[in-house]
């Protein structure tokens, strides 16, 4: 029996299951402070024979594993999770493998094995909600190096007539600062759900995704890329993401039909959960 | 015995070595059009007694195994080798391994292997020449995917003092558009070996180089960036780099100590034909 967390900003899912991504049972724990969320995690794991558990984490995470606080978060603005060992929290209980990275790569995993990715050895998978993060499989594996990426902090260029300042607080106006959910709410005065029928709205949000999506091929070249999250449940998004690409990057690469390349998920909001459950079943291949 | 081909669009380096990085034999031999070029390689590799063929090659190509265009040069503005069936024309004379890669791929795995980036698993190479190109090891092995990357077309935003249109073909104002070495040329009138002293040349191809880098940590976090070619020759561009790199990312991500993380290649211009070496290595591995 494997053994998932899919740890948010707001809520920690937890769930049992096997490496097949059957969930045979799972909970919803509040994310308030570490003595009482890890309390109800660990009540929960304790009521089943474990061979081992992933995690996929709210970031930024440390997953360098030469690194003397592998396992932990680190620069969170949640200030009582900063610096929260996780790793050791759960070593300390279950003395079992524990897999370790981003929500966001765990949910890129799990698309890459059971969702829209299947079958193939490279994709992309960004969620675009009250933030902006991506995850990626490189050549069959998650992808990291020095750090985990932290895609939704790249640079765009401003629309001319965009004069919302950005609401990233490291960056202003990066990716995340103008087309996370956070920044329709503050440019448009209103939340993304209400704006449905504002075209303007989601030629822009396609403006500065495009734009994203331009350095994201041409760096990483993915196979696949699936755009999730909140934002994206608008669909009227995936036109204007298509027209800008094309617009922005003339013809200098070949791609693959973009209605077939950028797409939803294959998973809905199961992506992350799945993929903690890989994490683990990676976790136990590798110990 | 191996051979290797460092193909540019000027001239074709082969030469013959071992898996070590030991060049036995070099030549020269100028880019013109595949038949008279290619005769005069064939001609160099027959006197040798090869195991394989390792070919660094200009771009864009096909280096998708299961495409039925793989190992051809495909969109390039050199007319005469657009289509070129690289791979096919070596494996009529020499019916063993054949490694194929872009150059600034085989750039990285030799510095990767044998230079600034040694022992490490990941690193990007930049080339920063005519032309801006980029290859990376990611988790020990060549970037790729869908495609090869195509980095030095990513976008930037325009400094809001130059005046400068850019000189992409494909996209005017890319980041090869703005600071490659034409680039320099086009805006200040001059080439950029005559414009030494000119600090605000300098400083302004920082400011484009930074935004180009921060992107790359962003997405793919090498664990050591390596910046080669003609214009990097320039030392007093690096300390711009650092100095810009630093206020773009405002401390959101923790990085190694720049002077550390952003170096110059180990293998000054050898690294592309020590590459190849490696690649037509590879290709006995996955023989």
């Amino acid at each position: 029996m494997l053994g998932a967390i899919e740890a948010g900003g707001t809520k920690f899912v937890c769930a049992v299951g096997d490496e097949k991504g059957n969930l045979l049972e799972r909970i919803h724990i509040p994310t308030t402070i570490p003595s009482e969320t890890m309390v109800k995690v660990l009540a929960f794991f304790k009521k089943h024979d474990l061979d081992a558990i992933g995690v996929g984490s709210f970031g930024p995470i440390d997953v360098n594993r030469e690194s003397s606080t592998y396992g932990s978060i680190t620069s969170t603005p949640k200030t009582a999770w900063r610096n929260f060992q996780f790793v050791q929290a759960l070593k300390e209980a279950f003395p079992i493998p524990i897999g370790f990275h981003t929500d966001v790569n765990a949910a890129a995993l799990a698309e890459a094995t059971f969702g829209a990715a299947k079958g193939l050895d490279s994709c992309l998978y960004i969620t675009i909600g009250t933030g902006i993060g991506a995850g990626a499989i490189v050549q069959g594996k998650l992808l990291h190096g020095w750090s985990h990426p932290e895609m939704g902090h790249i640079l765009v260029k401003r629309h001319p007539q965009d004069e919302y300042q950005g609401g990233c607080p490291y960056h202003s106006d990066c990716l995340e600062g103008l087309a996370a959910g956070l920044a329709i709410e503050g440019r448009w005065n209103n939340k993304g759900i209400n704006l449905a029928g504002r075209l303007e709205v989601w030629d822009l949000e396609g403006y500065y995704l495009a734009q994203a999506l331009m350095q994201y091929i041409l760096i990483l070249s993915p196979k696949r890329i699936i755009l999730g999250g909140g934002v994206m449940n608008q669909k009227q998004i995936f036109p204007s993401i298509y027209k800008y690409l094309q617009e922005f990057m003339s013809d200098y690469v070949s791609l693959p039909e973009l209605t077939e390349y950028i797409v939803s998920p294959g998973l809905g909001n199961d992506a992350g959960i799945m993929g903690a459950l890989l994490l683990a079943h990676h976790a136990i291949l590798e110990s």
